[in-house]
This record gives C-alpha cells, sequence and structure tokens, in this order.
C-alpha cells in the first residue's frame, strides 16, 4: 500500500515519529503537504469519515488515522516494529505515549503559556519552565527509558528486536541535543544505553539514508525542538 | 477478571477515565491504592516486565498497563465499548487520544512553569494561560467534538452505541463545570450536543449509582479540574 503522509510541510515535529517508521520499513509514501497544505487542511474540516483534530494523520487505503502514536500503533503491527502478541504490542504503544507526554513537556519549555502564543510573548516563564524541565522532568523520563532499557534484555526496548518506540527515543536524543547542546552533553554521561540507542538507530541503513536525504527537514525554531541560547545556559 | 487499578487515592485525575470505563461496563476491580500507595510505588520501580512510567495503571491477570488511553484501549475491546473492527476502534482511540491532549491543556491552566512547582508559585503565569486556554483552545477542541457529534448519525461519538470516549467527554463536562462554572456556563449553548452527551451518560443506571457512592472522588483543587476563582472570571 502506498501510504499518503500529512503533516505541517517546514518542521519535523510530531509527524517525524511517524516519518522514522515509514522510512525504517521501507514503506512507500507520499509526504503529501510538502507540496501545499491547502488538502490537509480541508480533510480537517470533513464532516463524514474520521476527520483528525491535528496533523500528522496518514491515508492508508480508505482508512484516515490520526494522532501519532495511532499511527505507528497501526504500523507498527503492520511492518513489524512491534511485537505481536497483545501483551507486547499495549507495551510498546504504553511507552510510546509516555514518550508523547514527554515530547509535549519539551514544547511547553518554549511554549508555557500555551501554543497560540509565540515564543517572544513568553521568555520569562519559558525560562523558568526550562529550568524545571531539566532539573525535575529529563532526570525522571530519560532515567526511566534508560531503566527500560538496563532490563530488557538487549539493546533495544523490548529485547533484541527494533520497535517503533526505539526510533523515536532516537528522535528525542537527537532533538536534545539540538535544542539544548550544553545541558545534554552534561547530561549523557546518566544515559549510556540511550546514547548507544541513538547511535545504533542512525546507522541503521534506511534510517541513515532518510537523514542523509532532502526528505528529512532540518531542525529549526519552528518546530518541538528549539534551540534558544538563553535556554540552554 | 478481577482487575486492579493503581491510581493516587485522593483525586480523581486521569484515573477517573478509567474508573468510568470499568463502573459503565459493571467491571470488578479494586480501587487498589485507596488503601495505600506503597505497592502503587513499589511496581513503578520493577526492574521486570512493564513497569509504568506514572499512574494509572491497570492490572489484568499477568498484565500490567499503563497510559490512561492504552488502559481504554484494552478495556474497550473487552468490554463493547469500542467498535469491533480495527477501523473503528483506531478512530475512537484517535478521539480518546485527544482528549488526552485536551486533558493535558486543562492541566496545564493551573500548572503552566511545569508539575514540579504549587499553583502558588505560579499565579500569574496561570491567569495568563487560562486566557489562552479559553480564547482559543476551549472553543478549538469542544468544537471539533461538537462536530464529530453533529455528524455521527447518532447521540455518542460513533453514532448509537457509546464508546469509552463518550465517557471521557463526560469527564470533561462535569471537570469545566466544577472549574470554571462562570466560563463554561457562558460557552455551554454553543455546545448543545456535547451538553446533551453529558446529560445522557448522567443518567446511565451503572455511571448514576457509581457517581452518587463513595468511590466516586470528589473534585478537588489537587486534581487536574481545579476551581480558583481568580482563573473563572
Amino acid at each position: 500500500m502506498r501510504y499518503e503522509l500529512y503533516y505541517w510541510p517546514t518542521i519535523q515535529g510530531r509527524g517525524e515519529y511517524v516519518r522514522l517508521a515509514l522510512e525504517d520499513v521501507g514503506a512507500e509514501y507520499a509526504d503529501v503537504a510538502r507540496s501545499g497544505v491547502a488538502g490537509m487542511m480541508k480533510m480537517m474540516q470533513e464532516k463524514r469519515g474520521t476527520p483528525p483534530f491535528a496533523p500528522p494523520f496518514l491515508k492508508a487505503g480508505s482508512l484516515v488515522i490520526g494522532q501519532t502514536a495511532n499511527i505507528l500503533l497501526y504500523l507498527g503491527s503492520r511492518h513489524g516494529l512491534a511485537p505481536k502478541a497483545e501483551s507486547g504490542r499495549l507495551w510498546v504503544h504504553q511507552l510510546q505515549l509516555t514518550i508523547a507526554d514527554l515530547v509535549l513537556e519539551i514544547h511547553d519549555t518554549h511554549h508555557p503559556l500555551g501554543p497560540s502564543l509565540y515564543y517572544e510573548d513568553q521568555r520569562a516563564p519559558a525560562k523558568r519552565r526550562t529550568e524545571e524541565f531539566w532539573k525535575e522532568r529529563v532526570p525522571k523520563y530519560l532515567g526511566y527509558f534508560e531503566r527500560i532499557l538496563a532490563h530488557s534484555g538487549g539493546s533495544y526496548l523490548t529485547g533484541r528486536r527494533i520497535c517503533y518506540a526505539d526510533l523515536s527515543l532516537f528522535q528525542i536524543v537527537q532533538g536534545l541535543r539540538y535544542a539544548f547542546p550544553r545541558r545534554v552533553k552534561a547530561f549523557e554521561r546518566r544515559i549510556p544505553r540511550l546514547v548507544a540507542l541513538h547511535d545504533r538507530v542512525a546507522e541503521r541503513p534506511k534510517i541513515k539514508a532518510y537523514l542523509a536525504s532532502e526528505r528529512r527537514i532540518a531542525f529549526n525554531e519552528d518546530g518541538i525542538f528549539r534551540h534558544y541560547k538563553v535556554l540552554d545556559l
């Protein structure tokens, strides 16, 4: 099946977790909104069917699937990026939903007053939220994933086979390195397994080819991971 | 099967979405942490199995399932609170994940600087975030669910049969009425179908019995929906 991915065309954002899964399994897909968002906006206003609240969403045949973790739930079972047994599928989905919570908290570091205001209108609260994020939340979240990796019986979250949540953790490490290079450098000695997981994913042939291609949008200050020097002191 | 629900014992919080589903289907369950959180804390520190990042989580036989939406995904397909076909299951899950996003934004109205600081330490940012929430986000989220209800072909999100996301929307309306009685009163004329859905769920015999029981924890200022007068002006 040829998938259609719908997401904002100029940022990695939440669409990137879906792109990484599609790329890693070598799925055929079109990143539709890269050539214009009009069709995407229209689909969100549909009265019939399953109109998504927000991008990303995936068109898979007659299905329209919204919400990043939901898309990965669907792709994971079709392309071997999740265990076959229900218990394993629920576990990977649980991990992905925890990553989704972390992504939201990363976004809130520069948007503590909400997504409708500009960063420039919330610099002081952003500074305070970022301090709290690195003091309390990063150790808690990354410490959790590090602990899961330590006991998984392999290099990946579920053991020896990669799952879609591993690909998402790669993106978390990449993104934190982009947004907070100084802070993350001091922190990385506490998460050796996560760093090793990142490196292993980066070397997967299809991911490597994707990262070097024009399909990978560069990090920038419109996305979730933003590099503002003042937040990285 | 007798389930074990693990959640903070003094708030409705995210556990409430699970409780409503368990109650509506008449499932046998123990709300374990109501008699102490020591066991719950220990389970989150487990090295083996599938230790959750945070409550709520559900013990179902040998499974330990974390993340609210993931628990509902599991319960929904076992107890008739979700369609049987994959397309329908994905749609209900997509709606639930959008509700989860809304719940997080509701929490952020009183905690814009992050979950580790007290509300009292972030009153001014909370005021600004709440203004933005009611101006931009509430119309967007509730308008979306109102539109889905208008075109579902029934009184519920997927038509004539209730699903777990309907139960969660009941809780959203209840919670907004508790936290923001003035603001929500002015807004309710724009969401007649959501209000009708709320009323219909409240009249379901098992939900009605639950709400009148001691199993239902009262809203309070430690939960997600908090009534601070200054935020409701």
